[in-house]
């Protein structure tokens, strides 16, 4: 890895030009370049601790004028107990995930002697830009490698100091290996950003990992495509034949568990019918919880009826906007959905005001989940479990590059998997498509599958 | 089909709205659909051609004025024996195509009772943008319904007449199927293409099919994701070891077989060693069939030297800017690669020069050619064989929606496969992701892979 201060376009073109000797490199090169990242990474947990109590130090300082949370100071923070191992242990974890470069997804025998292979291949170069955690760049530089990808990458300026030192380690680990030193490229302005956003000849794919406000922006200034999602607006649709205790513990999982995720639930649309029962009994827990509950006219109705008058300060009336509000707080929309339309209107609200993230029934009818699952339009779509489900550790993926609400490439929890393309190779023997034809003489194709182990 | 005037947001919204109903067809109602859509295209014939025989007289006469040239009006008469017919096979080829919409793809057991399944399911909208042939309203109308997916269509004004016809048609043939009318919406004006390029809350994916200025237009203009190619800059690399026979024949297929194509040959780069032997083989019929050859220094005076004097015309230097030059035309850029540097060079001119459609070597050099195949960064990597060959049915796709130099999503000749994304199902019974920690009582996920049949 090298920290530059090179040109945004000299930058491209070596990322560029190392993506190129990266992809050719075995899965044996690769994988040695991550343990010898990791190796180095462990020898000097002192040197760089040291540069992150600087970052640690001036954010604190900030933080004082109230210029830095305490939850971002915490995130900054490397040298709190188990953070610098869980790091060094996420680079081995992703050398052991199943090699994803030179995959055969496709093999046809067009003809004797001219078969067609599908191979996955890295996209190229990719352009990661995050925010305040150190330890992103030891994880994005280990699924880089591993999946044969150059990287640039851009953090947070509040770890500056953790950057450039974990940085420098990386790159003098890399000068034994293989990997390229410019695979992995480290800028720290902002403007270089801007600069590296309109190089989409050179950068194939952007990841913005951090708040919504990062990906709005970057979604708005390139034409380089945008893996990530802006919004998490889940939903939660508690239809009138849930069973009470399976409502109550995927309710308060999706929305207790880690309110500031993208996959918390942030609008529960309820069936009429049970208003006064299976809501109330969630609502009660909710607001146990400090949970601030939006409710229409109905809802707020049987809650004010039901709840304890201790829990009332939190029932308030909702606003329309509401719905179209990712809290990402301990406050949740609630609607009411009048039995008659049911099913067929909280689908309708979902792919309306939902961000296609992910989105939740909780019935014991089948059929209705069914038609639930088929018809909704996101990315995640679940039956009686709770929206936080939407990770791709918990999808078993090994790691995850970010969840994107694209609707071409990748959707969902993306792993290794969203950072390959492929390419078609042909083996021939001198064959030539004018000798396929419909007339006299002419060759057929067999197009014959043949298996892909 | 509905041949629209509407508002470009309103026929984006319609269309966002179709593609929900669409997405949620059987593929029985799917294909009943294309029956309906086919068999109206018979019944009527009559009065079809008699529209297209319009747009074939006003095009007439403005090719007399030298405004439209012969191809172009070639390619707009639907009436030229077969054509008719073969629009109307392609119809029911899609019907026969494996039903691309539902496909798991991925089955994991999460836990007991917790099951995760990756499905394909259609991206959405789609809004294709086509030139003169009347025909593809019928492919595109055929393929968006197959893949679940809704279409706006904007076609050549050339064809305004037969799009209108064979609108009305298929939008009377599917009032009595299950497929919305709204599902493949036409628009005739250029206004209402640049709106609807604006619009990509509601359209997930345009598809350009025709010129490299058409292409290159739409993607300098729009947000939304497009799938296609501006240029079709492919190379040959002729390496020293190569059978002159294979040579000659997949030279001549990859320049002569249609020119103009964008899967023909532009650049041919020579090892040194056989300028005077292979080459000029091949340089001989290229010259005999009309090729202009622009060639570098060594391989210029290698022709001079070997080539009978009448062909000495076909001749000329090449400028710098030839190797950046999709010609789509008799024209053949040569450029020589030192025998020392041989494989290298080659690799490092196709990878800077190309535009990574499909990029052929001739070799009998196993290895040789492996390291190729390995290391050109083009869609399509081919050994001893036609650069012709990148195409959507010769490779067994059934049907082709274009050929992506994409590096996301689709790359190479794009099946109905191309018009897939995927989503997330998971089904549980209560699972909520607090219970799955390293701490006591913590749950375990099982990450079990399932067979996906």
């Amino acid at each position: 890895m090298a920290l530059t201060n090179s040109r945004p376009l000299d930058i491209a073109i070596a990322a560029s030009k190392s993506a190129r000797a990266l992809a050719s490199l075995s899965k044996e090169e690769r994988n040695a370049g991550l343990t010898a990242v990791h190796d180095a990474l462990a020898a000097s947990k002192t040197e760089i601790l040291q540069a992150n109590a600087q970052d640690v130090a001036t954010a604190s300082r900030a933080g004082e004028k109230g210029e830095f949370s305490q939850s971002l100071l915490k995130r900054l923070d490397l040298g709190r107990p188990g953070k610098y191992e869980d790091m060094l242990k996420g680079i081995l974890d992703v050398r052991e995930l199943d090699d994803p470069v030179g995959k055969v997804t496709l093999r046809t025998r067009l003809d004797d002697g001219l078969d067609l292979e599908r191979i996955a291949c890295p996209i190229g170069v990719l352009l990661i830009i995050f925010e305040a955690r150190p330890e992103v760049i030891a994880n994005i530089t280990a699924l880089a490698i591993k999946s044969g990808n150059a990287a640039i990458l851009k953090g947070g300026k509040e770890s500056t100091e953790s950057f450039t030192a974990i940085s420098k380690v990386i790159s003098k680990a890399l000068e034994s290996t293989k990997v390229p030193q410019d695979s992995i490229q480290l800028v720290t302005t902002r403007d270089a950003v801007s600069d590296l956003l309109s190089l989409d000849r050179y950068i194939d794919l952007v990841i913005p990992r951090g708040s919504n406000d990062l990906v709005r922006h970057v979604k708005n200034n390139t034409r380089i495509p945008v893996l990530g999602h802006a919004d998490g607006l889940c939903t939660i649709y508690l239809h009138k034949e849930a069973n009470i205790s399976t409502a109550c513990s995927v309710i308060l999982d999706s929305k207790l568990g880690y309110p500031a995720a993208c996959n918390s639930v942030e609008t529960l649309l309820v069936d009429e019918e049970v208003l006064y029962t299976t809501l109330a009994t969630a609502a009660n827990t909710l607001a146990g919880g400090g949970v601030v509950l939006k409710c229409d006219k109905l809802s707020e109705k049987a809650l004010i009826t039901v709840l304890p008058e201790k829990y009332h300060r939190f029932i308030r009336p909702a606003q329309e906007e509401d719905y179209d509000t990712e809290f990402l707080d301990l406050v949740l929309a609630i609607k009411t959905i009048p039995s008659s339309s049911g099913i067929e209107q909280a689908i309708d609200h979902i792919n309306t005001h939902s961000s296609h993230h992910t989105d939740a029934i909780i019935t014991t009818n089948a059929d209705i989940a069914e038609r639930f699952l088929r018809e909704v339009d996101s990315a995640g779509v679940y039956w009686n479990t709770s929206t936080r489900m939407a990770d791709g550790l918990r999808y078993g993926f090994g790691t995850e590059v970010g969840i994107s609400t694209n609707k071409i490439h990748a959707r969902g929890p993306v792993g290794l998997e969203g950072l390959m393309i492929y390419k078609y190779v042909i083996r021939g023997q001198g064959h030539v498509a004018g000798d396929y034809h419909d007339g006299p003489g002419g060759r057929k194709w067999k197009h014959e599958k043949l298996p892909v182990d």
